[in-house]
């Protein structure tokens, strides 16, 4: 089955805003053993919307279309399609009434044109939104299907497995074609190493395909097999994943949908440990990422962000005449800082950072991306210093990152140096 | 002139890569003052290769493609287009020569399917490659223009400008169109009241088009004008925001690449004013976010991130209590943290967050996403009360969000209930 993707804004045709879904969905979509026929992108032009569906027809079973369905006057998408097909719009009063609700139930003031994310092509069924306001609906025409979807890039890929994939397999009467996936997490090794790393395994050999995608700091390595027998798709997915872990095992960290947050508070939950932190170049986001954690508060005990060199001191117990000594990035401090909070929030662990984000600031010694972790546990304190490049967010978040892969790596008892 | 944009790539429709040549040529065009017609990406596929060209030359004066150039197999796009006007192959003996000198320069081992890269359809300009091998070119047909690049994104990004955009000046000469454009961010209002509190204006008549963009828990407005006097946009675009102002001034907190933590720290910096902050539910996230500005030390002494009672008690100085009494997610809570971070950072201003970001947590009295606010500068507390819905990462984003509004407004002096 061939499916065409065709994604509607002036925000895509401005070059403003650019276009995830279409990626998002051919990569779904391929994982489910269809392909893509063409991917398109106009602007919200009722004329263009128009000649792209009827070009995408041309060529595909299915189109699926993003974009354009909000309140707003620029949102002409649902209306360009009636209009492609010569279709009447009418109101769906159990689409307005659940609207209306959601307004109630938010207490969000009710304006006249939110009527508009009720109004769809007569013949049209509707297509429950998992993550917001406006409808999905999908149209059948000579034997062909048009889907159609939020442009919002959360809401889309809700909507798509839970809603669009299953109505093209209702629609299209598929056999079942199993869909084996495996997603594995690497940090600290750079994308065309992992390449190479790789080159020897016969993936096609295997009847699985691989995909790189980097997503910094992390890279994710898709291994996918699709056969008719369930256990067929998983065991060469299995197959594949023993080559890639033989070859990559220390620099794989969680598989699939783990985060490396999620299993940090997944071990301290499980190990009754509570954790403080003390940071310093990282500016709050590890703590940031522990807390979007549903339950971190279970572990968390409390975080010092420590920007001045005074809060080093009072707070955390670093003598000023060890900053002076050895500035305030240095190993000592790092060691410091970690015992400090530790103490201070009488928890089982203190984790510190410190370092130099930039763009200023840095020494000859001392450069930018300068950054020093640590890790007390009451009887130890571990300490590695990283030299690290790329831009001030980038070295806080690659800073967050190895802070947490420590703390893995401790509470596992994985080996530090791996 | 209308231009469309064609990617090519098996990388591109199976959604291993994400295609960003598209969105970035788009942009420079825009910026040009020429409209985008079509933007399409298809496969290494000869016969869709050919059916995409015929179908964006019939809406466009120009066409641009990107990728398949290259040495290997399954670069296919020079020989798709060949075929797709019946134009014979030849290679160019001085871009051959240009190849394997490079090849000599570099100490690549030279493979002959590398020739390919010196051959083009007949009657093709070629266009130099500012950063790598490929050339690119350009074929007149009709009147119309069709030009190649390679699809490697730093090629491409480098070879628009220098090469391509001075081709199609020279080919259509164009009169130059001035574009200018205004991105004006709003807090605090939804999307459909924004359109609603607009819909008076007549934009069309003001020669000015407008663009909506949420962006949680931020939406953007971008007004634009294409003129051929510079003066006539500007002018145009200032009479357009006017009107936007008018209307919603209230909501309004930054223009184009200002950014709400960028405008804090800004103003932090100028009036010389240090802040310390204390976060509950926020969990770091606003430290993570003045931290994200370089410079953020001159003005950020410390934070306190008091997810325990204890931590409340023990560093900020809440009396245990006022947290019996009140319930830690409380107003008098809030301030009480706000005063006692600023007492503790020996800071000008504190500020503080309390609340539950769930997804447990909450009571019938304080559901999930009741969050308080604080600010104290030595003088008065202030304190604003929230009632969020969502889920953990947005109470945390808007949470952030109403913060930084609120130390904005203080710093500017603005009302608060704005």
């Amino acid at each position: 089955m061939k499916i065409g993707i065709l994604t509607i804004g002036n925000e895509l045709t401005s070059g403003r805003t650019q276009d995830t879904n279409s990626s998002f969905i051919a990569r779904q979509l391929n994982i489910h053993g269809w392909q893509i026929s063409v991917m398109m992108s106009v602007g919200d032009d009722g004329e263009a919307i128009k000649v792209a569906i009827d070009h995408e027809l041309s060529l595909s079973d299915a189109v699926i279309i993003t974009g354009g369905l909000g309140p707003t006057a620029d949102d002409i998408t649902t209306a360009a399609i009636a209009g492609a097909f010569g279709l009447k719009l009418y109101t769906d009063e159990s689409a307005l009434a659940h609207i209306k609700d959601r307004f109630d139930r938010l207490h969000l003031e009710w304006t006249a044109n939110n009527v508009k994310q009720a109004v769809f092509p007569e013949g049209a069924e509707t297509i429950r939104n998992p993550a917001g306001m406006a409808l999905g609906f999908f149209l059948r025409r000579n034997g062909k299907v048009i889907v159609v979807m939020p442009g919002v890039p959360s809401e889309a890929q809700k909507m798509l497995p839970e809603g669009v994939i299953p109505v093209l397999k209702r629609e299209f009467n598929e056999a079942v074609v199993h869909v084996e996936s495996r997603t594995v997490k690497l940090f600290g090794i750079p994308e065309a190493r992992v390449d190479q790393m790789l080159s020897d395994i016969d993936f096609n050999g295997l009847g699985v395909s691989i995909g790189f995608y980097p997503n910094f700091p992390e890279i994710q390595i898709a291994l996918t097999a699709r056969c008719t027998a369930e256990h067929e798709a998983r065991e060469k997915v299995k197959r594949a994943e023993e080559q890639v872990t033989d070859r990559l095992r220390p620099y794989i960290f969680a598989y699939d949908q783990e985060t490396l947050e999620g299993l940090v508070a997944g071990l301290l939950i499980e190990k009754k440990l509570t954790l403080a932190l003390a940071e310093s170049c990282t500016g709050g986001l590890i703590a940031d990422r522990l807390t979007d954690i549903p339950g971190s508060s279970a572990f968390f005990e409390r975080g010092v962000i420590a920007y001045s060199n005074r809060s080093k001191t009072d707070i955390l117990g670093v003598p000023q005449d060890v900053i002076d000594t050895f500035g305030a990035v240095s190993e000592r401090v790092a060691g410091l800082m970690a015992e400090g909070v530790r103490t201070l929030g009488k928890t089982d662990l203190g984790m510190a950072t410190t370092g130099i984000a930039g763009p200023t600031g840095g020494t000859e010694g001392k450069p930018v991306g300068t950054v020093y972790v640590a890790l007390a546990d009451g009887k130890n304190i571990r300490c590695r210093h990283y030299a690290f490049r790329w831009d001030r967010r980038r070295i806080k978040s690659i800073s967050s990152q190895v802070a947490l892969m420590m703390l893995k790596k401790y509470l596992t008892g994985e080996r530090e140096d791996g």
